[in-house]
């Protein structure tokens, strides 16, 4: 993938640049608006209010979600399948996809399956190990856990150890798709490595595994980042050709980084970007207290003109997760925008919402371990 | 791999076409001759006479393997590494490499690594399904084993079994091969699938996997078909920087095929161009009595000008293995020379010894079937 807009934002999935306009990528890419009617459909289903990552558009793109909700509606349930190449440290922006599948899972009952692609990792950096590869998988395979998955429910496709799963099916999906294909969707050059051009092929395996464990089209819903819908584009040309249903995708935008430019990042050159779940109190307190925000150069100015919170890094975290309660995100967006909300009162506020935030979630981490190796497919 | 001579024959792992000039290929690939001097000091590792496909030049390249004899020689012996792509049928040319390594395995007590490369043949057949792939592979797997392997020193890597043992290595191999060197090895174009672009880093792993158990380089000794050079030197090139040594390789002739052009195939539009090794009785009888061979056009030229058996494909069958005592071959080619011995006759003295040969390896392969299971990495 390498689609530029008139605006110059680039997003594929190993770089996001520029400012992402992402009504724009919806076209350019050719995603469904996740739209009021669409969502009033997922109240009836999910109840109201939605969880915020719906409720408040974070999730704002689709492909076929109406069939599979149709298809729940049957009596034919989908599972959820997400996936994370393993990094040094996760930060809020990872955990969305996460965080939205937990609560898809509690409210629908459903599997959820996810991949740690160790492999993808060790192809697309030059000098990983393999072995740290790994080890960071199971290190952020407790984060990713963390949300509040069903143990009962949760399978774990760690591809180096569920290769022999995945592989057979993976085989089926690379069959289908040409290096041109590859190239188009990617942007790959003749310098790409081999297993870096295959790899695509091991992602879209999981879409397909319950379907043909289960000699029967089990529908799958991907909820992910934009920029994870090339490698899905690939698995959904070929679902059919291989008789496998097409899987729906669910589409966040990506949090916006804490720096003002681009979306939050874990490269080591761009740490104040993000909060990472690992940040100490202390270093919450420092980034967020140096973040971009859409407020006006002066406290008179704010006062009168009031701040624009659409542009603003501060908001997008009460917007994600820290204002669940809708009438105090209400609350927040209005003052903020009326100038009654200064940004350093604003997050003043926020701060210890994250520390806490993250005390929690380290205990659950912690706790997620304990079953991280019952969910292996394989790992016996 | 899409080398052309001037006399254009075209050698590659997927198609050999043309009269291949096997001197003048291994001055295309760059490989050693295995000359008399190595022969010799074959014979004082090995006892004189050798094997007939290594005293009569079948076996008639090599890469390095003075190199793994010194090895051997100061007390660190070679593993030997062979394989198949599963085919419908086996004929004896593919039996070659595994009758030399049966041979060097009695002699020097080396282990013996086997792949079966089921993926290989689904990623370049469009309709082949994975599971004929397998199922053709354990069938072919049988007939490898026939030849007389140590069960104990003999270890098969099934690809889609073995997967899980194979990847981190094939992984290793992938992310140091662009498209561009898979391309001008292998001859792939963009419409190449991306399985089988990387399929190579897959043949290369059974070359390193000893190395990586053991933690500490052991010298590996590839015999195969001249036509697979192409993955190994892939293999080659990528070892040193990956820590492994660099395998050395023994390469054979391709069996010439009855019919008078290029080598013995199992392609469906020219059974009759081999001996297939569940051809029956009558079969063997109809395709030598027609088979192509040195011989003049009429009885009285023939008796006067001789024979030539270097062109001869029932010669090279003499060769290879029907005639094991040199003084019966030796015996065979000077009265074909000579006109003493007519085509005709020669036929059908050759019939009866393939019809006991296959009639014993059929034998041979059913006991070998009892250990199979035995042999197989990953496979319980």
């Amino acid at each position: 993938m390498a689609e530029e807009s008139p605006e110059s934002f680039k997003v594929t999935p190993w770089a996001v640049e520029g400012k992402v306009d992402y009504e724009r990528l919806r076209v350019l890419f050719g995603t469904s608006d996740l739209d009021e009617p669409l969502r009033e459909r997922l109240r009836g289903l999910l109840g109201s209010p939605l969880h915020p990552l719906l409720e408040r558009g974070i999730y704002f793109s689709h492909r076929d979600l109406p069939r599979v909700l149709t298809e729940y509606e049957k009596g034919n349930p989908f599972f959820l399948y997400s996936g994370r190449g393993p990094s040094g440290d996760l930060h809020l922006g990872h955990l969305l996809p996460f965080e939205l599948c937990a609560y898809l899972q509690r409210r629908l009952n459903v599997d959820m399956w996810i991949q740690i692609t160790d492999d993808e990792k060790f192809l697309f950096k030059r000098d990983l190990p393999l072995e740290e590869s790994r080890r960071l998988g199971f290190e952020n395979l407790a984060d990713i856990l963390a949300p509040g998955f069903d143990p009962k429910r949760t399978h774990v496709l760690f591809d180096t150890i569920a290769i022999r799963t995945l592989y057979p099916l993976a085989l089926e999906v690379a069959r289908r798709v040409t290096f041109s294909t590859a190239r188009a969707v990617f942007g790959f050059t003749n310098e790409n490595n081999i297993g870096s051009i295959f790899y695509t092929a091991l992602q879209s395996a999981p879409a397909f595994l319950p379907s043909k464990q289960a000699g029967r089209p089990v529908p799958c819903l991907i909820p992910c980042g934009i920029d994870q819908d090339p490698h899905f584009r690939v698995t959904r040309d070929v679902a059919e050709p291989l008789g496998y249903p097409k899987p729906a995708l669910l589409h966040n935008e990506l949090l916006p980084s804490l720096l003002g430019e681009g979306k939050m990042s874990s490269s080591t050159d761009a740490t104040d970007s993000a909060i990472f779940l690992t940040d100490k109190p202390e270093q919450v307190r420092r980034k967020v207290s140096k973040a971009f925000t859409g407020g006006r150069t002066t406290v008179e100015e704010q006062r009168r003109l009031g701040a624009v919170p659409e542009v603003c890094s501060v908001w997008s975290l009460w917007r994600s997760r820290f204002a669940p309660d809708p009438k105090e995100f209400a609350e927040i967006t209005r003052t903020c925008r009326s100038g009654e909300l200064l940004c350093g009162e604003c997050k003043s506020r926020l701060v210890p919402r994250i520390t806490k935030f993250l005390e929690e979630h380290h205990t659950a981490r912690e706790k997620a371990k304990e079953w991280i190796q019952g969910t292996l497919v394989d790992g016996s």
